[in-house]
C-alpha cells in the first residue's frame, strides 16, 4: 500500500500514472468505508502528506490524498479499530482529524431501528407508555417510605425511586442510610407491590444492591465512572442511567454504551438537566436532549424535572414538556413532608402536588397518543 | 440616623441602652422594606461595620446591624432609589451584597397579576390562544416571499416572519435585502393580509420600518444593545424581544423593562435557546425559562424552535414541548425551497414539514387547553 | 462540470470509465484548493448524492465524490465566495458541512506573518511593549476624573479609560455623562497629555466622540452590534474590540474583520473573560484565548483583568498571568474612592492598590522581555 | 425559645413588648453567628414565617425576625450542623435560603492562615517552590516510560505521572496497562529516583496502588466520586485532586474537604480546564480559579496545562502564566514519539518541546521569587 501513496504523489508530474493511480484509489474508495478525514495545516509538506499516508497503509489501511491550494485533505478508509491505533492528531502537521462515523455502535438505531422496550420488575419502560416513577430523595424511615408507597401505589405508580446511598456535595450532609435503606425500600416493594430504583455510588456495591432492587440508578457524577458503569453492566438488571451535567450526548450514548459492551442491554437514558451559566433554576433541563436520543438510539429516554428544574413550581410544566417532547417517563421526587425531608425537600412534591402533576400530564399523554402507566 | 448606628454599637457594652436602640430597630423594621442584606468578611471590625452603617444613615436610610460570632451581617432598609447610590461592595470589609428584591418591576407579575395580552396586527398574543408565526429567515425575493405566505396563510397563519437586516457572524455572509426586503414584506401583507414581524438591528432604522412591519423583532445578539431597546421602546408598535444567547432570565426581564420603561409596553419575550458547551444541537433550548418567565412576568412568552435546536428533525417534538410548558406561541422558519436558501436552510422547514408541524402541535394545543391561531 | 458528476457515478458499475472520471477528478484536485467536506447521512442514495454534485457544479465549482460502505462523503473545490452562496447544510441527506479554511482572513496570521502594532495617541501597542490603560469605569466628576488622571500619569502610564455611555443591565442604574462625560475626558487629556480611551454604544455617536477620544471602545454587549463595528471600522481611529461574554474566538476574529472590512485596521483585541458555570468570580477570564489570538491572529491582544476576574484581590495576580501569556497590555479599572463610585466599585483598584500592581508586575514584564509603558 | 418567636409577633401590635422581645434578641445576635438568612416570598402570610420561626426555635436555635413592606427575611442563628438539619427551602413560602457562612472548614484560609507544604517522596509542594511534574498521559511499554524518565530526570524533574488505570470517554479506546503499568512506574522510580504520581480509578485499587505509588491522582470524572475520594483518604499518601470539568470552586474545595476529613490532609488541588462554549480550546483553562484557591485555601494548587487547553502550542505561554498567576507547579504531558502514543498524543510535549517548556518558565519562576525544582 506504500507504493500507492508514492504514487499518488507522483501524479502531481506524470501524466501517465495518474490513470492508475486512481484507479488503484477507486477501488479504494468504493469497496471500503471512510473513517477518517484528516486535514493537514497550510504549512503541510508534501513530506509530511506522504510520512501520514504512509503510516496508514502500514497498518493495511487505505490512504486517501486530496490536496489543494491552501490546504491538503487526507482520508484513511477500513477497520474502524485499527483506525484507532493511528492517532494520526499527534502529527505535528496536523490541523484536525474527523471522524466520519459515529463513536458509538451498540446503542445507535443504525444497530436497531426500532424503540428498544426495558422491563422493571412488572413495567416495561417504552413502546407507547408514558411511566412516572416516584418516591423520596432519600430513604428517611419506614414510616416516610411507606408512607409515599401507599400515597404514590394510589395514582397508579408501579415503580418507587429512592436513594439509600447518597452521594453528596459535602461531607457533613446526610450520605444516606445504606443498606437499612435498601431494607426498608424492600418493605416497601413486598407491602405495596412497587418496582424499586435506587442509586449504586460503588462498584462494591452492586452485588448487595442487587437482591433488594430492581433497577440501578446511576447518577449525574458517575455518569463517567467507569468501573460503575462496567459493574452494573455484568448484571442482569436494568439500569437508570443519568447524563452527567455537563456531559455532551455523545458522551452519554458511550456510556451507554459502555454498559452494554459489558454484557447488559437494558439501559434507560435520562436528563436531568445540565449546568450552565442561568442561577434561576438548579439545572437547565435540556429537551432537545430527549428528541436528539430518541433519534439517534433506540434506547428508552426518561426526564428529571425535579432535578431539571429544583424548583418546584417548574415541575408540572417541565413534565408536561417531557411528554410532548417525546420522553418514554419521568423520574420525580415527592415526599409527605418536604419540610422534613433530609436532602432536596425544596423540589418535593407533597401528596397535593403530585396529585395535580398526575392530572396535569394525563392529557398530554393522550395528545401523545400514549398510556400512562 | 446616624445616631442608631452609634447607639447599636454601644448596646454591645450597655444593656440598659439595648433596649432603646431596637425599640427604634423595631419601627424601622416594621414600616420600610429591607432591600439589602450586607455580609461583611470575617476579618470585618466593629469600626467597618460602623462605617458602612453611618454612610447607610447618611442618606436618610435604616440601618440594621446583625452582629455574629463568624460574621456580621448589615442590613439597609428604605427607597430603592437611593439604595442603588449606595454601592456598598466597593468597601473592602464588605463580602457580599445581597438585593431582596427583584431588580425588575413594570414587567414582574408582583406589578401585574394578569396576563398582558400583546396585539400584533390583528392577532391578540396570549391570553388562551397559541400562535404560530411563521417565515423566511431572510426575505430574498418576490417570488420566495409571496410563496411562502400563500403556503402558511393555507394553514390560518396570520403573521408573517422575515428578516430584510440580518445580523451577519461574518462580514462575508448575506446581509440582507434591506429597504427593499421591507418592500417585499409588505407587499406579501397586502396580498395575504398577514401582520409582519422584522427584525431591527440599528436605532436608525426604528422610523423607516415603522411603515412597513407590525412587529419590532430585536434578535439574541442585540438583547443588550440598550439604545436599540429605547428606539423601539419610544415606538407603539409591540416588540417581540429574543434572549441573549448567555443572558440570564433576569438580564431578559430587565431588557424588557428598558422597553416598558421608555413607553412602549407590548413586549413579547422569546426563548430561543442559549449557547452552552453541547455542541450536537446548535443551542440549547430552554424550556425552563418559559415556565419561570410565565411565573415572574405578566408578558406573553414565544419560542423559537427553530434556532433553539438548529436541527430540523428536532423543531417538531420542541415545539410540542413549547405548548406543553406553556409558551403563548412559537416562531418558525419555513421556506419552500431551503436548499436555495441564502441563510438558516438547514433548520428552515419545508411545506410538508410545515403541514406536518401544524398537525402535530394541534392535538398537545387542545390538551393545553388553548386555541391555536 | 455535470458530466463529471455523472461519470463519477458510472463508474461504480463501469470500469472502463473510472479512469477517465478521475483523470479529470485530479485535476480538479491538484489545480483547486478544497474548501468544503460533505458529509452525507447512511441513508443517503446515489441520487442524493448526484443532486449535491450537480448543484455544486452548477455553479462552476469542482465536485468531489468520496463514497463509502457506510458513509458517502463529497468535497467540493474552488471561490469561496460562491462555496458560500451553496448552503449544502439544507439538503435533507446532508449530515455535515465542514469548511477547511478559516473563515476569516483580514485578522489572520496567514494574511500577515508579523504582529500589527496599533498606535493610540502618542503610544503604539503590541511590537514588544506592555501596554497598561487605566481609570474609572464611568467618568463621574471633573474631580474625581483629574484626580485619577495624576495618579495614573504619576506612574507613566500614557493611556486614560472611562466610560461617557455606559451600557447598563439596567434601566434604572447610572447611564453615564454622555458628553459632559467625553468633555471631561478631553480636559484630562489636555492636562495630563492622556490619550483617551471611551466606549462607544451608538453608531449615531461615532462623528461626536471622534473629537474627545483616541480609541473607540467595543464592550462586551456590543461585540456583534454589526453597524457599530462597520461605523467605527470608517473612521481611522484604534478600536478596542472585547470580546463578547460568550463569543467564540472565531466569532471575535469574525467581529474584528468586520471593522477592517470597513476600512479600518488598527484593531487591539481584548479578552475580558466569558460566562461559565462559575459563580465564584463574575467572568471567567480566558487567557487560552491570549495565546490562541496571538497565534492566529497579527492584532495586539489586551486583557481586562477587572471584568475577568471581577474581584478586587484577584486583579493582581491575573494581571501578572497577562503579562506572562503574552498580552500587549492591560485595560484595568481605578478609582480614588470606590465606595463612592457610581459603577463597578467593587473591582476598582485605588492609588494603593494600583501603584501595588504597577510594581508587581514589573519583574514579569522583564522577564518577557518586553517594556513596560 | 418558641416564646420568642411568638413575642416577635406580638410587637407588631403591642408596643409594650417590643424592647421585651428585642431584649431577648439582641443577646440572640450577640452570642451567637448567624447562618441563615431566609428569604420569604412576597405572598407569605405572619402565619407562614411564625412557622418556620417556630421550626427554627424547635431545634434548639435562634430564630431572628425582620419584616419588610414586601418581603420578610428571617434568620437563623446557631450550630451549623443543627442548621443543616432544618430544609428551610422546603416552605413553600421560602423564597430563598442563603447561608452565611462557607460550607467547607478543613481546607479553609480561616482554619490555617499559612501554606500547607504536601511532600511526594522527597520533593516538597508548595511554600515558594515552583515544581514540574512530568510524564506521559498513559504508561504504554517499558521502553516508553524509561525514556521519558531519563528525559525529565535530566532536567532535574523529580517527580513523573503516568496512567496505569485510565477513564476514557469510549469503551473501544486505550484503558492502560493496569497492574503492569504500575511495575513499569516502579522500575522507572528505582532506575531514575522519581517519585510517582498515577491516577486511582476506583477504591478497591487503593491497596494495591499504594505499594506502586508516591501519591495518587483523582481525575476530572471522578471529583464527585466520594467512596474514591474516601479511600485515598483513609490512605496516608498525598493525593493530587483534579477539579471535575464543570465543579465549581466550591465543590472541589468540598471534593478535597472529604479528602480530609476521612483522615488524610495531604491534598495538592490542581485547576485542569473547565467545560465552557468555547470550541477553539479542549477545556477553558480556569486561571482565575488559582488565584482564588490560594486566597480561600492553604492547600498547595497545581495547574494541568495539556487539558487544559488541549492544544500543544499553547502549553508554553499557559505554563508561564501559571507560575504568574501563583500556582505551586505544573503537571504536564511528554512523550518521545507523540505520533505513536496510545493517548492524547497531540497535547504531549516532545523531548525538545520540554526543554522549550522549561527554559521559557524559568524567568517567570525567578520573577515570582521562587525557586524551580
Amino acid at each position: 500500500m506504500v507504493a500507492i501513496a508514492h504514487l499518488c504523489w507522483m501524479t502531481i508530474n506524470t501524466n501517465s500514472i495518474r490513470a492508475l493511480t486512481f484507479r488503484v484509489g477507486i477501488n479504494t474508495l468504493l469497496d471500503e468505508k471512510i473513517t477518517m478525514i484528516i486535514i493537514l495545516k497550510p504549512e503541510a509538506t508534501e513530506a509530511d502528506a506522504n510520512e501520514i499516508l504512509e503510516k496508514i497503509a502500514s497498518l493495511g489501511l487505505k490512504p486517501l490524498y486530496m490536496p489543494g491550494i491552501e490546504r491538503t485533505v487526507l482520508g484513511a478508509l477500513g477497520d474502524e479499530r485499527i483506525l484507532r491505533q493511528l492517532h494520526l492528531d499527534s502529527y505535528p502537521m496536523v490541523d484536525e482529524v474527523k471522524p466520519v462515523l459515529s463513536p458509538y455502535k451498540l446503542v445507535s438505531r443504525e444497530l436497531q431501528a426500532h424503540d428498544s422496550i426495558v422491563p422493571i420488575a412488572d413495567t416495561n419502560i417504552g413502546g407507547g407508555k408514558f411511566t412516572v416513577i416516584a418516591g423520596p430523595c432519600s430513604v428517611e424511615s419506614e414510616q416516610q417510605l411507606l408512607g409515599i408507597s401507599e400515597m404514590i401505589k394510589a395514582h397508579g405508580i408501579a415503580l418507587l425511586r429512592g436513594g439509600a446511598f447518597k452521594p453528596r456535595t459535602s461531607p457533613y450532609s446526610f450520605q444516606g442510610l445504606g443498606e437499612a435503606g435498601l431494607k426498608l425500600l424492600k418493605m416497601a416493594k413486598k407491602q405495596y407491590g412497587l418496582g424499586i430504583v435506587s442509586e449504586i455510588i460503588d462498584p462494591n456495591d452492586a452485588d448487595l444492591m442487587y437482591d433488594y432492587i430492581d433497577c440501578y440508578q446511576i447518577g449525574a457524577r458517575n455518569m463517567q465512572n467507569f468501573r460503575l458503569l462496567e459493574a452494573v453492566g455484568k448484571t442482569d438488571k436494568p439500569v437508570l442511567l443519568k447524563r452527567g451535567m455537563s456531559a455532551t450526548l455523545e458522551e452519554l450514548l458511550l456510556a451507554a454504551e459502555y454498559i452494554i459492551n459489558s454484557g447488559n442491554s437494558q439501559v434507560i437514558l435520562c436528563e436531568r438537566g445540565i449546568r450552565t451559566f442561568e442561577t434561576a433554576t438548579r439545572n437547565t433541563l435540556d429537551l432537545n436532549a430527549v428528541a436528539y436520543l430518541k433519534e439517534k438510539s433506540h434506547l428508552p429516554v426518561f426526564v428529571d424535572p425535579s432535578h431539571g428544574t429544583g424548583v418546584k413550581s417548574l415541575i408540572n410544566p417541565l413534565s408536561r414538556a417531557a411528554v410532548a417532547v417525546g420522553a418514554d417517563g419521568i423520574i420525580v421526587e415527592t415526599h409527605l413532608n418536604p419540610k422534613e425531608a433530609l436532602s432536596d425537600g425544596h423540589q418535593a412534591l407533597t401528596a397535593d402536588d403530585f396529585a395535580q402533576l398526575m392530572a396535569d400530564i394525563k392529557p398530554f399523554v393522550a395528545a401523545a397518543g400514549k398510556t400512562l402507566c
